[in-house]
């Protein structure tokens, strides 16, 4: 016999979620978070990403080790293959990110899930970056995004799941709006 | 005594730069790329991606072994810290391009680079995220980027290779303008 309640749903737990969104409720500031990265650039078209700490939930912390990440381009793109390039390292976050977004928002609503798979297409035009047309888009023209998702639930349903997926998630609508970014140079 | 003609200037192999926008500029189809990306959930907020594939050049390029990568949250946002989360993957996303982007314009200028270092500040309020409030932004509300570079050029000179490296990156330019994307169910 299972236990009369179900807390963990889709690996979260979803009491303590509930709890969380009380907790902001009652004090917004415990939402505000500042995330953080560093880029050191090592030769070529190869860099090095790292992310360690940030800020949320008021406190800062410092706690993760260090996580780092080559970029680079294939040879096709002058590089050597040392790891993704920026332009796949932005699908890996968009993603994640919508991943999230859908099983967080399908466990407050309490949908079961067992698999969820998603695949990525983005079409740009190297022109852009390379400064041969000003006509051309530096970003990505097109991104092509596919789901399938594995529960008892009906098609109508799982496409309301990726809407909500849309409607919340940052990396998403940080690429359909537009982000304030300041770029500037440490003297 | 050095060579008279220095092919390799930080590490970008320059005469074949030129010569590829040479062809580019005889045939704008080899610099239409498609980059692709997977994902796979696995529990909770924490998901996999991975990269392999991509079209480019007029060819499917499918030569370099698979690239995974895992994603998770902090345990204060109710994950187990498997990975940076998708917005850390944005920054180090951001990060790579803008670097890259610098270098690679730095480098067709002429300009030798000893070093180029970055950090990232991104703020966000993830009552936005948790569908907490609908005034509330989604998207980060605002990305902060500090530079430094050490190369034999004036402050000017680097403030300049900083704004080219905003006006030619890919993702500084996905997240300043609005991308196109699609995000469908396969049934």
């Amino acid at each position: 016999m299972e236990a009369v309640e179900t807390k963990i749903l889709n690996g979260l737990d979803v009491n303590t979620l509930f709890a969380t969104l009380d907790q902001i409720k009652a004090n917004p500031d415990i939402a505000r978070f500042q995330f953080r990265a560093k880029n050191k650039w090592i030769m070529g078209s190869n860099n090095r990403a790292s992310v360690k700490d940030f800020y949320g939930a008021l406190q800062e912390d410092d706690s993760r080790a260090i996580m780092s990440f080559d970029e680079d381009e294939p040879p096709v793109l002058l590089g050597e293959n040392k790891g993704p390039n920026p332009v796949e390292y932005l699908l890996i976050a968009l993603s994640g990110c919508l991943t999230t977004a859908l099983v967080t928002h399908a466990s407050a609503r309490g949908v079961e899930l067992r698999n969820v798979n998603s695949r990525y297409e983005g079409d740009i035009d190297l022109r852009g970056f390379l400064g041969l047309s000003e006509e051309v888009k530096k970003q990505y023209e097109a991104i092509r995004v596919y789901f399938t998702i594995d529960a008892d639930i009906t098609d109508e349903q799982k496409e309301d799941l990726i809407r909500e997926a849309q409607k919340y998630s940052p990396v998403y609508n940080s690429l359909k709006e537009s982000v304030n970014i300041s770029v500037n140079l440490d003297k």
